[in-house]
């Protein structure tokens, strides 16, 4: 028996796992009793890249096309996405953290004690367990909606199922119509968007909130991240709700109660969840444009969440009013930025837009029938793999789905992967410790 | 008589000048013989903003709206304006000079030796003459096709009003369908194009280009201009033969010749020239996302262009280059980047993004009837100061109207000033000297 010694660096391992649950999956689907009526190569690969990739894009409708067993090989992966892809940012933050929360790196150390493969195991079974507690928690509150209008059996599964869907920031829900049947609902509009912030916002920060005693304590990552978090979420609320008001399709139609929900679901939703309770076809050109910006902005590092990431576009902001200003440095909360930072982010979200300029371009070519800004919004909702869609995914034609879905994995894993490579101190690849596997 | 000191900082001169004549011009647009039906006041104003900024979109037709008073007021503001600009580059390239090339500020003292206020004065004297001489000789080769078919005194005078028009990027024209006319004459042809290359390529580069004796000795700013100008003309060249070629409404119809030259011209005109000979408005969608990026990019630095400059797009595309290799260091032709300019690149290009969003948003609100990619259109060929529409101009709403000319203000002055501010060694403002004004 040779020992062996496995030779990929961590984000080809990230790479090649993803592309083996995805195919795993594909395959999974094609399986006579997966679907209701055959689906096509194409669309189970679209279904399951966008399950893996939390994105929640659909070709075909998962509540209808799909069999119990179809329902939960999307549900699995999206589990395993939404955690692979969190354990892995965790890593990142981890072992080789340089991002913009410096305390971070030894605030994991200290509450988890890993400084070794086993201390990275215990981190990553930690972070299992809260997502589980979480989940299970939700189900609970969910199931008081949908176990009475579906019974025990029915209103359990689709509880699990949206829990899962929310926690990983999927959208994936079994609804034709994502939640607009839940538009006033209290109990599903907060339980859902509780699920994906929490989601979204990053594991680190929530050790550190759970850790600091004082708000002195928190590093500054967590600060711009809670007060970010909080600060664009009101503002896309009031923009949403002042936009939509008087749109006959949307808000004008319903009760103020459930305009204030609506407005604050669609405020929350589109930096990463991907759920609606709202149409997206329905809405006014200049609230698309800014969900468009909230897509690209994105959630949390080290989270379930996508696009540039809410830190990143702090940086960008405060690095542009230092341009004006004339400053050469960035201050936020008493601290600098380093200028690497900077530069990083600038660089970061230059490559996210060529990304989106490039897929733009091709979809143009083959996409005839649908509008500019339906495709604008489409792909930068793969990009930031959040999911909504003004209602064109299903009639893409088969180049324009390939071109989405490579959209989806680049968004998803591109920035990771940037990320760790360039957070490491120098150029050696990690080697993974030795360790015996069975030959036979 | 009492000394004065004129205490506005170049960049407030700047702007209060082109508020001069604008509103001057404004004024004499509304004079009863100046148009041949009476105009709005907003549409007097939007003509002299595009007109003094050297964009070129008209809410009216020139050739037709206009007395040739009113055609001579709109000349006369392309040339103040186009002068105008380049001399300020230019004299923020030789006073304070601090821009990619390096080199420029110590060529340009040496070649006209200005230390003085005499010396600033013989800087721009040289600039006219160049421009005059080029203007003029502009003319004759215009007129070769236009006397014969205009006669002399109209020939002629189309000739210099469209010398002058191409010289200084404007890209406004006599005819109400541009150069649509001309789209396989050569003379029409390569004379604009050549007229607004060179005022677009920057005078400094000019003037290295007439002053170095050998490769060797050009500056990097001239390097990255003058190949730089070359690749993407050449690329952009062959993107739209190609993706226009089975266009019914383009390409398709012309002869094999006529299809080379209007594929050359609409490749060279994007970046700020403005004229065209194919309709826009017919053009393929993939086409227009192409031309979007080039209208976006510009022309060069000290010149007649708009954009955020070649030079800074190629500093932004080399930095993302390195960002992906992991280098920390930009070099080209043998020459290593400043760690500032990339970062001026940087936030220069966010913010010209951000200025383009914020006006994209506000007209999402005010303009129904147009489509969203014509509007993306507009609004960065008013930033970039281009001149293209695919013809919405004419019936955008009065709010639309406002909005399209504060972005061709701002997207002529602001860069401008932005970089003069940001040229400065220092806080201090520069201080005029002194010298006698009558004051009766
Ligand atoms: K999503
Ligand atoms: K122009």
């Amino acid at each position: 028996m040779k020992q062996k010694v496995i030779r990929l660096s961590p984000p080809q391992l990230l790479v090649v796992t993803f592309l083996f649950f995805i195919i795993l999956g594909m395959g999974l689907l094609k399986l006579p009793f997966a679907t209701t009526e055959q689906i096509s190569w194409l669309d189970a690969l679209f279904t399951t890249t966008s399950a893996m990739t939390v994105t929640g894009l659909a070709v075909v409708d998962t509540g209808g096309a799909f069999t119990l067993f179809g329902e939960v090989v999307v549900m699995s992966l999206i589990q395993i996405g939404g955690l692979g892809i969190m354990s892995f940012a965790v890593l990142i933050f981890m072992m080789l953290g340089k991002k913009i929360g410096f305390k971070e790196r030894l605030l994991l150390q200290q509450a988890l004690n890993q400084t070794s493969v086993g201390g990275v195991i215990k981190l990553v079974k930690y972070l299992f367990i809260f997502s589980f507690i979480v989940e299970g928690f939700a189900v609970l509150l969910l199931a008081t909606e949908w176990v009475p209008e579906f019974g025990w059996k029915r209103g359990l599964y689709v509880s699990i199922f949206h829990s899962i869907s929310a926690f990983n920031n999927a959208g994936f829900s079994l609804f034709s119509d994502s939640l607009m049947g839940y538009v006033g609902s209290p109990i599903i509009n907060l339980t859902i968007s509780f699920l994906f912030i929490l989601g979204g916002i990053g594991f680190t920060v929530l050790v550190d909130l759970w850790k600091s005693k004082t708000i002195r304590q928190l590093s500054l990552h967590t600060k711009i991240m809670v007060i970010g978090t909080f600060l664009i979420n009101v503002i896309a609320f009031m923009m949403i709700f002042v936009l939509e008001f008087n749109n006959p399709n949307t808000l004008a139609q319903l009760s103020l109660s459930d305009k204030i929900f609506a407005s604050y679901f669609q405020a929350v939703t589109p930096r990463t969840a991907g759920f609606n309770s709202l149409d997206y076809g329905n809405m006014e050109r200049s609230t698309l444009l800014f969900t468009i910006l909230l897509m690209f902005i994105g959630a949390g590092s080290a989270s379930t969440g996508g696009g540039i990431k809410l830190t990143t576009f702090v940086v960008i902001s405060l690095s542009m009013i230092a341009f004006l200003k004339e400053k050469k440095e960035i201050r936020i909360f008493r601290r600098t930025i380093d200028q690497a930072h900077i530069f990083k982010a600038l660089a970061l979200s230059m490559i996210s837009v060529l990304l989106v300029f490039t897929a733009l371009f091709f979809l143009e070519m083959t996409e005839h029938d649908a509008s500019f800004l339906s495709l604008v919004f489409e792909v930068v909702s793969a990009f930031g793999t959040v999911g909504l869609s003004m209602g064109i995914t299903g009639s893409l034609s088969a180049i324009g789905k390939w071109i989405i879905i490579v959209v989806m994995f680049a968004g998803k894993l591109g920035p990771l992967t940037l990320a760790f490579s360039l957070s490491r101190p120098d150029k050696e690849k990690i080697r993974y410790p030795k360790e015996d596997i069975l030959t036979g």
